[in-house]
């Protein structure tokens, strides 16, 4: 039989349903697993194995009393450590939060806890999520198990570098700009960011209010799909989100796709895109032609005045949240998060307020534009994974800068709140694995997933492995 | 027989029902009666007999061919100059918008016609509905009908006017820090500004997105009840909006009210308020002791620290509007309007963003409190009716701006967004009226309106009209 550590989450569950396995058995295998890789990767800031094991042993009680189970029952995960997981000490990136264990679960954690879901410890991340390389200074970095000298992308650097390692079928992370998609591109995972509001942030240290999404990070579609009807759903503890329904995200996945008319932006390709990136999104494209989609070119309004209407609210937004840290801690934060949070002091809140009304005319146009178009695709990063010791990487002889453009690509759906995915969908010449992404329209997760599996089914890039990684 | 242009919306329309009167004679007396007495009182800036007549006659062939009759069907209605009215030309109080006849009707106004209801012209404001004085210099002052010296208060000043001299029984005005309030209270009649996000505000020309509302003014709590009624619920073309259920505002209104907890705030209560209306008040809260409601004395974390933020948002937003009008058109605006528009422009968006976050932790507070509490009781206004002339009113030998608290007591409620209405409670010495404000909690109107409708039902302040005005 395989090390179970290594199974997603679809796999762990049919074999648990068919009492094949159990969850103390998943959960040993899971942190012996973790206890053998992690001191390499450096995906976990902290792990739990007390905490785990207990609930492993109570998941197994549940089973053995034949009480009904969640869809997650007996699963392990890990979260982002920037989320609230009760009895875990919470240091999001950073040495300066001195927080006791969490008395409660975040929402979304104690919702996939509902669910049967079982938490082993607290993810690697850029400081307090505010960056998209996955460099931590104060932690060491979490290490690409395509390549150890290698980023795993961020924020989410830890929650890409686990799932990829198949130390946990799946992990929690968070999308502000990018930090759930980036990471999945960079590891050759599935990273989903659902629409602004179908899932709460209650208990998540904020970044910037209004783009901050939790989100899973998987190794397949049908994981994310799972994940997230575990933990979608209104929370009148966070105001933003919305008291919509719940779909069924998992029942018409495999239907097929003929006629889903999906938009390629001319605007997200571009002339330092990677060209292993481009000649791969194209190649994906046209394996969604051969499903039956109709992909076409369109002009997307999606332009440098909108990316810069972002980062005013981001800059603004993460200011206001770190105030007292840059007054009274400035010293301890990363040099590039304390710089970048400094951006936000000054900016007026007029530039601010002209940001929220692009971004709302932005909104309605490209509403307009998935009347006519149900999915858009596009590459997630424009490049690969960067060196951890430089925090670049080398494209056709030009050293690019992982912080300049790693988010380039995945800021419009923070931006305007819409469902977004990435999936694996190839390497580049030095084996390091990219992105596909899609964005679809508010709150049709069905409809993303859907386009998504197809891709999954057909390709075989999901089912890949580091290679050295046993 | 009275005349029908004095009558109620519940009166008018128990006789539209019987036949025994027709659409066509209400608004020809209706346009008679504006004919006769806004010369002096100024309460509409524009009025459009064609358009009305043409409307009533329609609404009459309607009744006649037996169709189903909408609750305001026949009605006449006024409508502050800042909302679309099909055919009407929108000034907002101002001279510098050039606006053609509007092509559509805002929202609130096309469902209030769905219902029924006859737009006859466009009401008088401040200046882009920016002040609480009802004083406007471009078009002259609406006149309070109580005391022709004396402003009716703002912003929706023509709104107040119209209906306290019964030129319409019904009005729609705007409330962003009591424009709906402080006119009905300085009036003498029913204002009502409904939970944030009840009801669309697409069409209405914006002064501040966080805060804006429009809502009805009448003379009863049951008409407000019944405008409320048609207006309100979901606009998906006002992102503002929820998908809640509107409910049925006018069924419970004679329902006893015995054991509703009455919260009044110390805080409302200060030196510098009237002492008539500080008087009445408190007779008020007799009256619903006898009515059965259990009344008691609260702290209400609302202090200064809300009004300033409420103040720095309201300043943005604001500057943020107007910001082409003040590059381009500042010598057109009145002093005051471009004075407090001119306060906006250098606030930086941290503190709007620190404001922000006051206004989220206040509104838990406040939720905390509305658990124990079913409505709040204070003053509408601390002060009556201001002079024309100076924009203050003589309290105790004090010479008191209108200008500088006329808001005072009115903003937390759009701070917080929880419904409010004003009612007449009483008249100072000098026989100026003023209002009793009730606050409910979030989307629970019908509570507000059957508590609101209580106090009206038991005392005699609603059915006096304007003494020399026949």
């Amino acid at each position: 039989m395989t090390d179970p550590a290594r199974l997603n989450i679809t796999e762990l569950a049919l074999l648990l349903r068919d009492r094949k396995i159990s969850p103390v058995e998943i959960m040993q295998a899971t942190l012996e697993r973790i206890n053998r890789l992690d001191v390499e990767l450096n995906a976990f800031i902290s792990v739990y194995p007390e905490l785990a094991m207990t609930a492993a042993r109570s998941a197994e009680e549940q089973m053995s009393a034949g009480k009904s189970l969640g869809a997650l029952h007996g699963i392990p995960i890990g979260v982002k450590d920037l989320f609230e997981v009760e009895g875990m000490i919470r240091t999001c990136g950073s040495t300066l939060l001195q927080e006791p264990p969490a008395k409660t679960d975040a929402t979304s954690v104690g919702r996939l806890k509902d669910a049967g879901a079982i938490v082993v410890g607290l993810l690697n991340l850029n400081e307090f999520a505010y960056g998209p390389t996955g460099i931590n200074i104060h932690h060491g970095s979490a290490r690409n198990p395509w390549d150890r000298n290698s980023t795993c992308g961020g924020s989410s650097a830890g929650a890409g570098c686990a799932v990829a390692a198949q130390m946990v079928p799946g992990a929690m992370g968070t999308d502000t700009g990018g930090s759930i998609r980036v990471p999945a591109s960079l590891c050759g995972v599935v990273g989903l960011k659902q629409t602004f509001g179908l899932a709460s942030r209650k208990g998540i240290y904020p970044l910037c209010d209004s783009f901050d999404h939790g989100g899973p990070l998987t190794r397949t579609v049908r994981d994310a799909a799972l994940m997230l009807q575990a933990f979608a759903g209104e929370d009148l503890q966070d105001p933003t989100t919305r008291g919509v329904t719940v779909g069924d995200y998992t029942r018409n996945l495999n239907q097929p796709i003929t006629g889903l008319r999906i938009g390629v932006p001319k605007s997200f390709f571009f002339d330092d895109l990677h060209p292993d990136i481009e000649s791969a999104v194209h190649a994906s494209l046209q394996v969604y032609g051969e499903l039956g989609a109709e992909v076409r070119e369109i002009n997307l309004p999606f332009g440098q005045e909108d990316t810069d209407s972002w980062n005013t609210m981001a800059l603004v937004e993460a200011f206001v949240v770190h105030e007292n840290h840059m007054k009274y801690n400035r010293e301890e934060l990363a040099p590039d998060v304390s710089e970048r949070l400094e951006l936000g002091r000054n900016i007026s809140a007029r530039d601010y307020l002209a940001a929220r009304n692009r971004q709302t005319v932005l909104k309605h146009q490209i509403a307009t534009i998935m009347d006519d178009i149900d999915i858009l695709a596009m590459p997630t990063s424009p490049i690969p994974a960067v060196s951890i010791a430089t925090g670049s990487v080398d494209v056709d002889g030009q050293e690019i800068s992982g912080a300049a453009v790693l988010g380039r690509l995945t800021r419009m759906a923070v931006f305007t709140g819409q469902p977004a995915i990435s999936l694996p969908c190839g390497f580049t010449q030095d084996g390091l694995p990219f992105g596909l992404q899609l964005v679809g329209r508010w709150f049709d997760e069905a409809s993303l997933l859907k386009a998504a599996n197809a891709y999954e089914q057909a390709t075989p890039w999901h089912s890949m492995s580091p290679p050295d990684i046993i």
